[in-house]
């Protein structure tokens, strides 16, 4: 065998009555631990059913200058203060500490107490000088988490939900700025805050008052993590105030999609420092390596993500006859999406980013497969897992302020902190936005642009990535001073977003499914509703001509949008399970709009001009290209020429509004992707 | 400090290179750990996923013969195989085992690694001669759980769902025959087991076939665990079918109530056998002190379970206004339901136990109080946790037969064990059943008492009180035994269930809620619908004129069933929230059907005689008696002359059927008490 078998000799022995302590004492450690335990998880509990039972009073009032994240955080600030002050408990005698000075740290220990064998698990390092404090606060760190719980098991739930319940229509409109801002305006952000923190870390060590060391890359980690913007707080009011649904959609796209930005992003320059190097230098190679991490990483766990999406959307498309136990898909769609993290985590991606790409592409495809009861049953369920995760969330990082122990709070560092994080996002949003106005038609305005930047809360995300590992000094002036950026924002931000929308004119009470139509009647708002960015288009086009007809069984049949040589490809892919087995059972409204759809189809082409002022009826272009090819064509057909085929045919989409819209779409709305019930 | 600081002198180091391991080290063991522990949980993920697509075909085939946890157990099974003989994963050298000779086991051990220490916490006792398999079966050991996994998580969402989705009006019915079933049942057929087998284990121990000790409270325990029948399999077969309401609330309500009951029993009996006596002799002391435990650990439990419940209730009732936000609704609910397992934990009751009470009172009190849309939310909420858990759990027993190292088949207990739980299952339901059609007006038929035999399943509780300690011999034995009792049960009786049911001559397709009206027209089955016993019909009577109206608002109010010198009282208790608050508010349907009681109660009363025929109008007895007198002086009254005043009021509780019904219940079906919309 490859154990190591260790003589230990007690260096100094309190236990007299070792041979005596048999399964018994062990026994009862186990269960008064386990009850311990149990108690514990109360305080939880009860904050939460305290913050619930406050929410509601508010809700019932309806004051809005606290949301319930503010709320979950003061109640968790408030037990955190009693935890530190009001209760001590002295360490229990059984509980005591040994130590053992062995030369490796294995994963499992075996330890020989007189005969017997005891397995201890690895929990982690925990530094020299903590291990006095460690012992004398028992029931602080007994209220403490393995921060890996919020990565493996709260975290998950909230990026999921939020990847399931996006605005799709609105969403995909702005593609192409929420992916500038996300992806450019997160880098952007982390550099600026990186560059500003690295100054002041430089200006404390003149003047003497940085106690530890502090590199330019723990700058730049510490930019990425306060580079992810919180899609809860400022969103739940947006949705509240129904304020103006592309605003709502750049934040909310945002502020997801930065979210997976900076997780990946802080792990690259975590992969940039060169292991056991300590020089941390600047290397081109090193860069290139995070670079090419960063790169790999996302897109591994993108892909992966719209993997299990697809192949879900697959499984109960395929054998439809699976909508006739809710149960079951419903339990289906759940493993699937659980299954997405494990997988990513098991092949070294990113679970929680899969997890948001899953979520979109299973609120753009599964979710039109599944029964109706199946999708509020999903959509209930995840609701009911974010929103408990996220008040979790939120009280510990209130619990967080009093019951850390290893805090460091340096005025220089915070206030340079917060001037930071203001200016990395100002340098985000103004500067991108002026770019995006150029090829935007309808212009962000300065005061969405303004909103976006006061609306750029901290949260749950750069909560999670900053408590991960507080192991040295520099990592721990971090988190605290996270920790005060994640309140400032949430309570002072958060509370004011009434103020300043009504400061800013934003519009409220807008239903962004009446949106298209109260658009048309109102001329002054037209130009605002009808961006499309190529990209969009083109993966439109792409998504609705064939993916959505192989995956989902609505749009145009493959048979009418492959050219007439792929006939038998197309007949293989899509008649047999498709249409044929559809239209014998027609038992459900989807179905039986697609059997609409297919018989009037090909007579209708809209033009999807961005103007939308272009509706040419007719014959389609049918024939002649093969799915790569057409892409290819219609990319070199520019992008006024652009022809989109069937547009009025997306409209079965949507079952919220019950009979099929008029035959054509009004003709400003040019692209009528509808969202679909939300 | 408290701490023991250990010099530790390496015996035999293979480490030369001790001084370098370093954070790297640890972090990339830490990092590969976690990467395994994400593949070792996707292997039951997919496990679940192949149940799910599996059971979906067979309930598309209407194939029966093999119910979803048969098929959960065969396909872990294949994989336990799989894993056992087919993949063998050398031990990383990574992780190797360091052993400590201390002369404690600590809940936490730091281990000083030249100059830094890390953090070990106890995983449990391991006996010596496993040490060197433990090394080698890497594989098998991580895909291992704690069995304190299946009490803490798997088990309370089973239990609280068989609680939550109780049909009441049959089992509030049986309330007799079910408790007598449950707990005469119960106790008697774990010593009849327990009897037999300890016959059995002398017989052994003639013939030289114990390797082990085993003791009569071993046997005892064996009993108690084995006792414990499954509400899962068969129920699932008889409520597809329809089977007669009355025979399934037997079962049910039995084997609901039986893990309950086995569950206490067997950590009872644990409590019998003296801390560190080894002499295992009968003592009346200690059986008294394990009958003291028992009773106090179920009825602390009880307890616990409907004190949660009944707070649940009053929070959703008193604040009338959480029903607007079903969300809050839904997440209190779930956060109620959860800190009763954590309290009665905490307090050193069985949480499991407290959770079934918890359900039951759920169902019973809140869910008339939620919105309809929480009342959705919750049921496809346990709904679903429940499936997750139960398919889990079978595909894991499959799974330990070949993961298991430790399993100790003899052929002798086991022939015995089979034997000794056909008998002991026999002593529970044929004695029971002839001393029950005494008191009984509807007899329990002998068909009806054949499929109860035939019905008696072993499944998750079994498992999971058996995995629970299996570090002796005896427990060993006892474990592996019970495995091979749940394969032939839930494989044999499950899959035979639906022949036994034609073959008894069981009526099928029935619907509970049509069973009165069509009992009515029928008259041969009248008599088999009408049975009340005593405390069923006292307890209804008080929970119709008090709890009721104070919990849920439905019912009469507390102003009329109070007599009239409590008026105050009963103006205090029910008028400002109930009766004032509901009528400025009517915005819900219970609360206008509440307004409309107010109105005509007290015109109505109805003799809850249990022949049914005496339907008595004027006016009741409304006056003289409080709370507690009441229901001496109802008893007093006799059997048939208890009068249940207002049962007419009941019907508010079914929204399931739109309008109200007519002002008097049809005359035979006396208590009314309909199951709400399940």
């Amino acid at each position: 065998t490859t154990s190591l078998f260790l003589c230990i000799s007690p260096g100094r022995s309190r236990a007299e009555d070792g041979g005596m302590m048999d399964d018994i004492v062990t026994e009862k450690q186990a269960e008064e631990s386990h009850r311990q335990d149990s108690a514990n998880l109360l305080v939880f509990i009860a904050l939460l059913t305290l913050t619930i039972l406050t929410i509601w009073l508010f809700k019932h009032r309806r004051f809005r200058f606290l949301h319930e994240t503010g709320l979950a955080m003061i109640y968790g600030l408030l037990v955190g203060v009693v935890l530190r002050y009001g209760i001590h408990v002295p360490r229990d005698i059984n509980n005591m500490t040994l130590s053992c000075l062995v030369n490796a740290s294995p994963a499992t220990l075996l330890v020989n107490v007189s005969g017997k064998f005891y397995e201890y698990t690895l929990k982690g390092e925990i530094s020299a000088n903590e291990i006095s404090e460690v012992q004398d606060n028992e029931m602080l760190r007994k209220v403490t988490f393995d921060p890996e719980v919020f990565f493996n098991i709260l975290l998950p739930p909230i990026i999921f939900h939020a990847g399931y319940s996006l605005k799709r229509r609105h969403f995909f409109r702005n593609l192409g700025s929420i992916l500038a801002y996300a992806f450019m305006g997160t880098v952007i952000s982390c550099f600026v805050i990186g560059m500003i923190m690295y100054g002041c870390v430089m200006l404390m060590k003149e003047v003497g008052q940085l106690a530890g060391e502090f590199f330019f890359t723990d700058c730049l980690f510490f930019g990425a993590i306060v580079s992810a913007t919180d899609p809860v707080t400022v969103l739940a009011i947006f949705n509240e105030l129904q304020v103006d649904a592309d605003l709502y959609a750049l934040l909310f796209g945002e502020s997801v999609l930065n979210d997976a930005v900076a997780i990946v992003l802080s792990s690259s320059i975590v992969a940039y420092q060169p292991a056991g190097d300590n020089s941390h230098t600047f290397e081109a190679t090193a860069m290139l390596k995070s670079f090419g991490v960063f790169l790999g990483v996302f897109s591994g766990s993108f892909a992966l993500g719209v993997a299990t999406g697809i192949v879900t959307a697959l499984i109960s498309s395929d054998f439809t006859k699976l909508r006739d136990f809710p149960l079951l898909e419903t339990a289906l769609f759940f493993l699937m999406s659980w299954s997405t993290f494990l997988l990513a985590e098991a092949c070294g991606f990113t679970g929680v980013v899969a997890v948001l790409f899953c979520g979109i592409t299973q609120a753009h495809y599964t979710y039109n497969n599944l029964s109706p009861e199946s999708q509020d049953r999903t959509k209930q369920l995840f609701e009911l897992l974010n929103f408990l995760a996220e008040n979790f969330i939120f009280s510990y990082m209130g619990l967080t302020l009093f019951s850390f122990q290893y805090h460091v709070f340096n005025p220089m560092f915070i206030i340079g902190a917060f001037l930071a994080v203001f200016l990395g996002r100002a340098a985000n949003i103004y500067p991108l936005s002026l770019l995006l106005n150029f090829g935007r038609r309808n212009k962000i305005g300065s005061n969405f642009q303004h909103v976006m930047m006061f609306s750029g809360l901290r949260g749950a995300m750069t909560f999670a990535l900053s408590i991960r590992d507080t192991a040295t000094y520099a990592r721990q002036m971090m988190f605290s001073t996270t920790l005060l950026i994640v309140f400032f924002t949430v309570w002072v931000c958060g509370g004011g977003t009434t103020q300043m929308l009504s400061c800013m004119r934003i519009r409220v009470g807008v239903d962004s499914d009446q949106d298209n139509s109260v658009s048309t009647l109102d001329g002054t708002e037209r130009r605002t509703k009808h961006e499309s960015a190529w990209p969009f288009r083109l993966w439109y086009n792409f998504d609705h001509n064939y993916l959505k007809p192989i995956l989902t069984h609505s749009g145009p049949p493959l048979t009418a949008t492959l050219p007439a040589c792929c006939g038998p490809l197309a007949r293989c892919l899509t008649s047999p399970q498709a249409y044929e087995g559809q239209l014998r059972d027609d038992d459900s409204d989807l179905i039986l709009n697609d059997g609409d759809i297919s018989l009037t189809y090909g007579d209708v082409t809209v033009s999807a001009d961005a103007s939308g002022a272009r509706a040419s009826r007719g014959l389609g272009p049918l024939c002649g290209v093969t799915s790569d090819e057409a892409l290819d064509r219609e990319l070199a057909f520019g992008e006024q020429e652009l022809v989109i085929r069937g547009t009025r045919l997306v409209l079965p989409m949507d079952d919220s509004e019950g009979p099929l819209a008029p035959a054509l779409p009004p003709p400003p709305s040019g692209l009528d992707l509808r969202r679909h019930r939300e």
